[in-house]
């Protein structure tokens, strides 16, 4: 028999309330540990790349990673007419960061992550994920987010949560309180981007946290991306800001003009992404903003 | 102990290409039966709804259907500026009918299924799908939608191929003959959609498919949408016409104005839709024509 055959038939396997499954097929495991905040594994997968996994949840892997990390960066990065300091709360794998460096006009970037076993696990384990995190222009600041933006007292263009599912450490970036303290981060074109859930799944999470970001921001909207690692495969991410719309301020010349290569972004998706299913803007009507599309 | 607890946990799941898994969590098995194509199962999941699955793969789940069916009738439908007469290959559930169905202007739909199974374990277990199959405009032929379309005098304003994966029964729907007859039944301003799979898993078959498709179409488009019950979440289909353009000669009014309540299609999803990610774009260059938008 070949090494092939001989290898034994693992999967990781993660379920969302029950009802759904997804999985992965894993030829090794290259980190585990535990945090103090959670169990942290990064593994190779078969097909996928490699797979970071906190508490089992899926975080990111290899192979889609792009999807996301491009939507949470570029949408605010070439809405913001001049995005120059931009604020990462999580994004411990470093993929944010790297996105959002690639923007020139960017000077300096502070991204506050909590638990520095992922960062570490990431930086030895998934290089293609975490190499910005040696960027000069970046800052990394091992933390609690929620007590940093509770004391920091610098502008932001641009605050972008990059946080887990409001379950464990990332609870407290859903709250009020939180929220409030990113809109007085923020400049008067500042952009608060957070990371919304499955539009399909999580409409209880959804209505908790636009309805929380609702009294510090004069517009919010919702805009959608694909996923293969997150279940349901459509995510969403909430844009909130004093009133910059991401579809009228936003100048597709300067996205193409950029000569970042993109492999998920293009001017086109930024604005496809936010047309909202019916079911999704029926759902979500009132604590979200209308787009002019 | 409550019956909730004595329950034993059983799961549907589904493998692609051995790297990944999609599983839900099934409460009965409503049906069983082997056709001569393939096996044929409904089961009830919880959380779900019921579930129609051929040969393990899911086809439909109540839970998510209104997506794919609404995206395969109303996007021809509502670019076509008067569609009569549609002909559906495939599609043994009914989802497709009924949203087709819902057009005032179509007076004959043709519905050609190989399986008779599939559309009497529907009829019978998922009447919320199946339930246009009795409508009298619609002509329900059970019968091999390759040999039919080769024999067929009928002209069509659409012909939508509701097909599984090329392999099993389905294989010869994604063959350059079967594509060329398809364009002979089209009119002038006709218009072929066929289930092109997904784009991040599935390049080469899509590659395939519009390659096959390329010789008897002027104008081939891709557009996508979003599943719970495909492996990848993202899913597509293929627009091909001769020249019909599925954004400048779509009306928004005519949709909005049709009155039929969406759950997943409105006039800005129906334009988003062909937005295609940068590496989807790029990869079928060539192969698929860029829609201005």
């Amino acid at each position: 028999m070949s090494d092939k055959e001989n290898k034994l038939d693992l999967w990781v396997t993660e379920t969302h309330q029950d009802i759904v499954s997804l999985g992965f097929k894993v030829e090794d495991t290259l980190f585990s540990g535990a945090s103090p905040y959670q169990q942290v594994d990064v593994v190779k997968t078969a097909g996928h790349g490699a797979m970071l996994l906190n508490d089992g949840i899926v975080m990111v892997s290899e192979r889609d990673e792009f999807v996301y990390h491009e939507m949470i960066a570029h949408v605010p990065l070439f809405t913001h007419p001049n995005p120059k300091r931009v604020l990462i709360i999580g994004g411990g794998d470093g993929g944010t960061a790297r996105e959002v460096l690639r923007h020139e006009t960017v000077e300096r970037a502070v991204m506050v992550e909590i638990d520095e076993m992922v960062v570490n696990a990431c930086k030895k384990h998934i290089p293609s994920i975490s190499h910005a995190l040696e960027d000069p222009r970046l800052k990394l600041i091992v933390d609690d987010g929620v007590k940093y933006v509770d004391r920091c007292q610098e502008t932001f263009d641009a605050v972008l949560i990059d946080s887990t599912d409001p379950i464990g450490p990332a609870q407290p970036l859903f709250d009020k309180t939180f929220y409030e303290n990113v809109s007085r981060l923020l400049g008067e074109k500042g952009i608060m981007i957070s990371q919304s859930e499955s539009p399909f799944y999580d409409r209880q999470i959804q209505e908790s946290m636009f309805s929380n970001q609702r009294p510090f921001f004069e517009k919010i909207h919702m805009y959608t991306f694909s996923t293969l690692t997150y279940p349901g495969g459509l995510w969403s991410f909430g844009f909130a800001s004093r009133g910059l719309c991401p579809i009228k301020d936003f100048d597709p010349q300067r996205a193409s003009a950029s000569g970042i290569a993109m492999q998920y972004y293009n001017p086109e998706i930024h604005r496809a992404a936010f047309a909202l299913p019916a079911f999704v803007s029926r759902g979500l009507s009132g604590l979200i903003d209308p787009v002019p599309l």
